[in-house]
């Protein structure tokens, strides 16, 4: 096998969604496998881990604006803390990683490694709110969880170590749960829309699949070319369970002492293999330009009587684009072709590709070529800045397009069950169907075909009382279906 | 006890300087203590993780500029991996916390959390270094580790888990690796003195004192004000220790497989710990600007008749500094007084403090008060900008000063055992004496003073062969001493 051969891409998108995206994932060098003995586990890259980095950098300039401050909490959680909310235990209980000794001892009491923090987050809550002057209180913290989930590895999709922000909240009421609760919806569907041109879908997770203690549930859903829904991030209005667990109350304007209402909301490296799954192609990595670690390669194309010019011009272009803040790399290595260097950069997925050869210094031109779909333009010297900002932008709208485009295509109707199965056996994606609210009607649906309810409608005015009372009898959107159709 | 008194702090710095230091930790909302059966663990609050966040933008700027990247590893390393390096076994396998159960089920192998990276790191590198030109490489991680010391938790100084970056990198050479090695340690100096005002020491630490597997420590040093050094944060050139053991090898440039250098290089929360520790007092907390999470508080002061136009003037001036990129508060809280407000800004260490009164609106005036001293100045309304800016820089210089004066008087000479003795009884600080380079020598001094060899000095232009032979029979410079002083 030649050099160019191991580089790229072997598997075909289309055919064997799981093996190529494995294949990306590694040879893009966002991330490798743990070593023997930890499957599950994950090493990110630098080129991976640039990809988080982006994630935190906008989500924390967002909570910021939004009143929320990062604080960080004990990585261990003791066995009688995740005790206390029943449902967290029953949840998380066949998942936690058990810390049993430190150093030569036993521990006297088993520590869990957090599989998520609500347990330890809530008392310290508890002890700092007092008024109602102390509320509303928002914690964020930016840290890895661990779930011992007996399923095969998918790097960022499936681990058992993932890196997550987990935001929580405590109000004077339902209504400010509620807020609190689709303001960061909001801002997780933002994330999705304006950094990584992937339209989401909005809606709250069937009672039987809400978290454990949450009275309601949303998440963003995103649609994979594949036609399975990924949970993009999940939004959870936990009502009073957790603050009545852990005594969370506060005197309120009349001095009186009333449980307050609490919200945790996360969103981890999943979206991150969501990013990966939706805009890449047999070439392998294709990335937005807002989080692409650079957005513009420059490859320059000499013989040895040109080498220097080319190159000179070349590098006084990187230097143009960098000073007005382009993410730009200039590569100059003797030892590859152009040819390679155009596969390696499109196996990584920088967005945009200057070629300069010695006819565009001639011109006082540059080539741009688009990496999702290969289309090629002359730019004049003088206007390189802003041209390229378009180039990016319009990189960025095919993306955004394309991923439209197969969410479109892909919510259809069904009106009975044979229905439902029938378009989500050919199709995939999502079919929008009644639901009655009954978990039985998916099982029947779910032991038919691989397929779930992934989301009903949200009524967001309902503030009062349980607004999910409205949804459960409104029509139900489903990446599968169930019976209840009219 | 009022509540102005449940506020303030009750105990006294030079008397009871382990107390006094809790006290501030918890009063000024820094970090709290974790829940019984987790001694050793903290929560960091809001205003402490801000302090991390601080320390986290200034580093990776600077490690990006120097070509650092970042990634992230594994929370687990298995036990075989963390046995490969025999120094490394050796230094933590008494303090490691082990996992043995994911979910139900015992785990075949039991897993430790890292307690530092190098055993996991390392033979990933091997895996991505082919040849010379993948040299050098620096991968960084920002994570929590754990060490399951037996010691009484304080926050920050000694805790079991704890945040910290860990960088690794691989070079060509010894002097690739030395370079990389002192890059570092004067990027941690910097952010002592540039940030947080703390004048530091560098030196190389004793053969016994190395870290596990390294061939040489290097350290900066920060003497608190109760006599007492701080290990700021330390620089590991490892030699090729790590890499033979994790076969991490290049082909360099005639295609000859060679065994790489490597580095690693930490700073932990402690040095959150010297910050607060160097600068506070019995008023609570004390920072500069440079990580202030409020860096102004202004403070209205108003009578039912002038409240209006006060806190009109008030908010203007808080605007203007806001858009001049000022971190301003403006405490316009009905139901506190001014006095109560001035303590509290104090316990939380907010560097200067504008009082505004009708006296103030009426003469375009505002009045400043630093922090650290009390000084009091009347400052212009037109000149509001700049002159905050100058006071800011003062305070941090009056800091700056402060420290830097304690550790002047508190470096002395001795000459003898007696002499090491007695002035390390009397004044605690750093002794400035020959030491022959054994450990024994060390011990015969530890036995009688509370005290240990610090630093060596670090030899900077030495790169070949063993540099740190001449800092063994260089004097040497300790917080204690040692008897070999001819
Ligand atoms: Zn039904
Ligand atoms: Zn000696």
């Amino acid at each position: 096998m030649s050099e160019d051969q191991e580089l790229g891409i072997t598997e075909q998108k289309e055919y064997n969604p799981g093996e190529w995206y494995a294949e990306v994932v590694e040879k893009a060098e966002l991330a490798s496998y743990a070593p023997e003995g930890m499957g599950g586990f994950i090493v990110t890259r630098p080129r991976g881990y640039s990809l988080w980095e982006s994630v935190q950098d906008n989500l924390d300039r967002w909570f910021d604006e939004t009143g929320v401050e990062n604080a960080y909490f004990p990585l261990f959680i003791p066995e009688d803390y995740l005790e206390r909310e029943k449902d967290v235990v029953e949840g998380f209980d066949p998942e936690v990683a058990w810390v049993t000794h430190g150093g030569h001892d036993e521990l006297e009491e088993r520590l869990a490694v957090r599989p998520t923090s609500e347990s330890i987050i809530a008392p310290y809550m508890a002890q700092w709110v007092r008024s109602h002057r102390d509320l509303p209180l928002r914690l964020n913290q930016w840290c890895s969880v661990v779930r011992w989930e007996a399923t095969e590895t998918k790097p960022f999709f499936r681990t058992k170590e993932f890196l997550w922000q987990e935001g929580h909240t405590a109000h004077e009421d339902e209504a400010g749960a509620w807020e609190e609760t689709l303001t960061r919806l909001d801002q997780y569907q933002r994330l999705y829309e304006d950094v990584f041109a992937m339209p989401v879908m909005r809606g709250a997770k069937p009672d039987h699949d809400k978290f454990p203690g949450a009275d309601t549930t949303t998440t963003v859903e995103a649609l994979m070319p594949d036609g399975k829904s990924v949970q993009g991030a999940t939004s959870h209005n936990l009502g009073q369970s957790f603050a009545e667990a852990f005594d969370l109350t506060f005197s309120d304007e009349d001095e009186v002492e009333r449980v307050a209402h609490t919200t945790s909301w996360g969103l981890s490296w999943r979206a991150l293999g969501a990013l990966i799954m939706t805009h890449s192609d047999d070439q392998g990595l294709v990335l937005p330009p807002t989080v692409a670690p650079e957005q513009v390669v420059i490859v320059p194309i000499w013989q040895e009587d040109t080498k220097e010019s080319v190159l000179q011009y070349s590098a006084e272009i990187a230097a143009e684009l960098e000073e007005a803040g382009v993410r730009v790399h200039l590569d100059d290595r003797d030892e590859r072709n152009p040819g390679f260097k155009y596969n390696e950069w499109e196996l990584k997925g920088v967005p945009l590709r200057l070629e300069i050869g010695p006819n565009e210094v001639a011109d006082g031109e540059i080539t741009a070529v688009h990496r999702p779909d290969g289309e090629q333009t002359t730019t004049a010297r003088d206007t390189l800045v802003e041209d390229v900002e378009a180039h990016l932008d319009e990189v960025y709208a095919k993306l955004y397009a394309t991923a439209e485009e197969n969410l479109e295509e892909n919510v259809r109707e069904a009106d009975s069950p044979e229905e439902i199965m029938g378009t989500i056996g050919q199709h995939g994606g999502y079919v929008r169907t009644p639901w009655c609210g009954d978990e039985a009607c998916e099982e029947a649906i779910k032991e038919k075909v691989h397929a779930e309810i992934v989301a009903v409608p949200l009524d967001e005015s309902a503030v009062e009382g349980d607004h999910r009372d409205n949804a459960h009898r409104a029509e139900a959107v489903h990446e599968p279906g169930d019976e209840c159709t009219v």
